[in-house]
């Protein structure tokens, strides 16, 4: 954690179909643990900005950024944190994370969290008025992996009823958010019982908690196998404990892997019950944007706790400690010198 | 397998609603094997009539069949082994395997290996003309699986490449045939050398035998993560190995689970890749609709060794020996006291 | 109008398969005015008893009615007004409007404004508790063309923002409650002025008057071409007006023709700007039981007044003179003797 | 057709992000016609190179060509005709040609009928080996519309029956070959009779002539109302014709207006018998890599017919009367100073 510092560093000049942005507010995502504990999905080359998370406001245009894009000075934008080579058939028909040069800002690429960085500015999407930018900064990563799991590939529908494991995460909370704006009934279930409080004033669903050994069991119980679906964000050792919670014809996403490296269930439950598990990775640009739609229409507000403004490292590194400790509900933020208008 | 005898028994009159039916041509499935051998997934009262794959003539309507069936005696008909209760909105909606009551024929009822059998007018299916009876047996569950695991889904499409593992059995070899004709581009394994000539003749697809330890790797090598889908008829054991086959995004469909009571793989496999598995189980009257029509038009024709018209219970015996003993590619069928028409 | 008559019957037996239902509540259908003028669409013989909404209560089953059904006496159940033949390929997936025998109670089958009705058993969906007959009765015909068209086709999503010409209507403003429910922006058209004040109140949405010549015109100049849908429940004269709201790849749904019998618009704004048009008619089972589902979670609440209980005929008669006037806003509804907890 | 020259200028060098090619062979498209016309839908400054489909060898990449996309000098490629601008929702989401920046090479920007032309490398796509240049140039435009009329948008299904009206010309042939690739069973229209020998010898499909009056009540009679689909290439006046072709719940695709600018037809048909209409205006570079992938794969041959290679521009002005005169099947095609390999 001591190897996080803040530095001063010259400020980027913008290439060539750069922009360069003048950031307000960021998130944090599990991603940045990832790369401080070194995992060897995120190899980086040190020293790394870190940073996947962060909305800020157009400075200038570097030479060639196509006018078509609309940008100019003083514009509110939220940055794509994943991009890939943008011409595949996959990048172009909507499958951009399935693309072999898919690259992550702050996981495989330099992060965000700079007063000002200078990016391609086909990573830029217009965050519409009204919406902050701690929330707008909240759904670039987490938000929008909860619209790839639920929305963007058709697995959840209205009316239908749904359990998301592992609801006080970033992923987790704003799909349970989502999916009950969408008319979704959504139960969650979370750690310690410290967290039901914020969560539940969050959420507003009903929560249950997995530290009990046998809470599939009771929600078998109370619940038979009535759920349509399940959202796994901390996957791997909780997959066989839910499938059952399943009806016939159920869908079960996982999007992590935090309670086991491995996967295992009877194979009868998969295909004498007609379930389907489906693996989401990240999310698409198209799934910022139609989060930023539902912020701007009032939907649904994030959980976002910010530390404030980032005048030393300390808060940040706190805040990780937090996040590795498991010790905080929805998703933790900072801002740099807020203006007036800025939340902290 | 002593137990299985032929008898003599009076002819059944139909009820309200019932047509009665004279069988022509039967295939072996193996559900009979698990009746047979007691699962608990098919308990059924002794004595039990087996038998879940028929096709045969209509000799008489009892009363109250719906004229608007459009049945009449003479007609050609494939039994419909599975159906739900008809009224629910899964029965409705192409969905009557996922219905509570949901009930095979030979499998969870009394079977139709008979020369005469009364049945509800609503599992009849008429046959197209030109299409011989057992090929239209072969197509009621086995080839209906087949169309319901790769069409009726929408997991396949055209221009994909697909791998079929255990594609000399039932299942296996009939979605390797509809595949073909569908414009995927199918690779199939079996398992013992003397399968691959039969087998490489009916389908005309590449085979690779599964027999070797390293029959998954050597495919790594020579295809890479190519693989858009692949449909497991041995499912369990063989998951593992067949996932790293698959290209990002790859679909994997479970329809047994002959390999392993058990389903184990890496978590990231699942999530890191965007894979997704897919249980099937069975199949809907709308499958064997869509098979019958293939026939129909030529499509392909599946693989049936008839061991001929059933004298003695011998021949019965012999061929679910040979199913016990996995020594068989395609479809065993028999006949009843061959008309002129019947391939024998 | 004076060809209405309520009539003295002996009360009808239940055959085989059917129950008979005590009729608590009805909505008026714009098919009970088509029956009433002689439409060619329903020819029915006279004397022809009219109606196809309702709701009762079962008080007995007939013979052979299937105890999977689970109906036993004292259960509200909702008339599925349109059925076919229930064993065909269209019936059985989802499709069952377009089967070939797809008849209409009161349309071209005997109706249901009677006090005691005996009909088969796969026409009555139990409507949850606490859901009121009136509300329920009008969902099971107007409110399930609206989701057909807007949800079970697939045809509008969640974000997208939609027009429904003639939102006082049956159709339309139950259209307008589940898109608004479903997070789809809604505008909705009216006529007279004297509607706007009930709609509004009823809605909860924006709404713009159809009678002004240049309506169409002044939507085009207030929202560009930015709307993803029309519903239009007056089709015909309107089409080609409504055509230039649409954004490009924008769809229409056509359930009516009240306005011309003739569609024309230019073929450029078809194929140039990538437009669809989709005609509904009707709706299926599953609609209805979608609905009903929407009502017992508390979504909305379809617009009904009711004229009473029906001692006399005249409330009827006056009732169908306001359709017949355009003189109403929603759905107009009667009940029978009233119980208890019947709303009036 | 005076106006068309063929000129001696200096060879473009190309610029930053762009690929200098030198074609080999091209297709002439109606939208040539249009532009020679003076339609204002493509209304080009004076003077303007013609042509929208070709496909030729790479010669040179200028600076900043993303080495992701894996060009290099000697390739063959094709060139995408129509292109958005890459970075809205809707061109990375397969939905280009609604993007508001979609622009046509050769319709709204200068042609590409140059034995030298340089080009974004966004625009090239690589053409599989054994793939001849005139069959992959032929399905950059008018191959690539059938491709998103009939499988992109998920419109036409294998075992279904499809009328392709005017199946001799690009789109028309194109979409009778592909859907008979797919297994769909398809009949087409032609005019005149000397069009049916030639036609008849490249499809292999049933085709009926739509000079004769009552060709639709002809194919009424003996098909009934038996079609799941047209594809109406002359679209406007055949639409009334051929909707009462359609089964209830099909569909009509409109790709072109030759036959009226205005369509008209019963609403009652539209809305009665649930038919569909889709407009459906050029396609994506998905399409084409589709279509290259099937040429690759032997599924069809385009029927073009070279007027060989370009010394003169005579042969052009004929092609262009020709089309003018509808005297034509499928393509008309030239090369430049043929190599070896090309097919003249
Ligand atoms: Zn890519
Ligand atoms: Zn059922
Ligand atoms: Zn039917
Ligand atoms: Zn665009």
């Amino acid at each position: 954690m001591e190897g996080i510092v803040l530095e001063e560093r010259p400020a980027p000049i913008p290439g060539p179909g750069e922009v360069r942005i003048r950031m307000r507010a960021h998130t944090l995502n599990h991603i940045d643990i990832w790369v401080l504990s070194g995992s060897p999905a995120y190899s980086v080359p040190c020293p790394h900005i870190m940073g996947s998370e962060g909305v800020g406001t157009v400075e200038s245009l570097g030479v060639g950024v196509d006018p078509l894009l609309g940008l100019s000075p003083g514009q509110t934008v939220a940055i794509s944190p994943g991009q890939g080579c943008l011409v595949c058939e996959l990048c172009r028909s909507g499958s951009e994370s399935l693309c072999s040069y898919y690259r992550v800002l702050g996981g495989h690429l330099p992060g965000i969290f700079s007063e000002i960085v200078c990016l391609p500015a086909s990573r830029l999407i217009p965050v519409p008025d009204g919406v902050d930018a701690l929330s707008a900064s909240a759904v670039t990563l987490a938000g929008a992996t909860a619209h790839q799991a639920l929305v963007a590939r058709g697995l959840a529908k209205p009316g239908e009823k749904w359990l998301v494991v592992g609801a006080s995460g970033g992923v987790g909370h704003l799909a349970c958010l989502l999916g009950k704006a969408l008319k979704i009934e959504m139960v969650g279930t979370y750690g310690p019982e410290r967290k039901r409080e914020p969560l539940s004033r969050g959420l507003g669903i009903p929560l249950v908690s997995h530290e009990a050994a046998d809470w599939t069991d009771r929600l078998r119980e109370s619940s038979g196998q009535s759920f349509d679906g399940v959202l796994d964000t901390v996957g791997g050792a909780t997959i066989p404990r839910v499938l059952p919670l399943l009806r016939k014809g159920g869908r079960a996403v996982v999007v992590g892997e935090t309670t086991g490296a491995q996967t295992q269930f009877p194979t009868r439950e998969l295909f004498g019950r007609q379930l389907s598990l489906h693996g989401v990775y990240l999310a698409h640009r198209m799934d910022i944007v139609a989060m930023l739609g539902w912020l701007s229409r009032g939907a649904f507000l994030p959980i976002v706790s910010s530390v404030g403004s980032l005048e030393t490292v300390d808060p940040l590194r706190e805040a990780y400690q937090r996040m590795i400790d498991r010790d905080f509900v929805g998703k933790i933020g900072f801002v740099w010198h807020p203006q007036g208008g800025e939340k902290e």
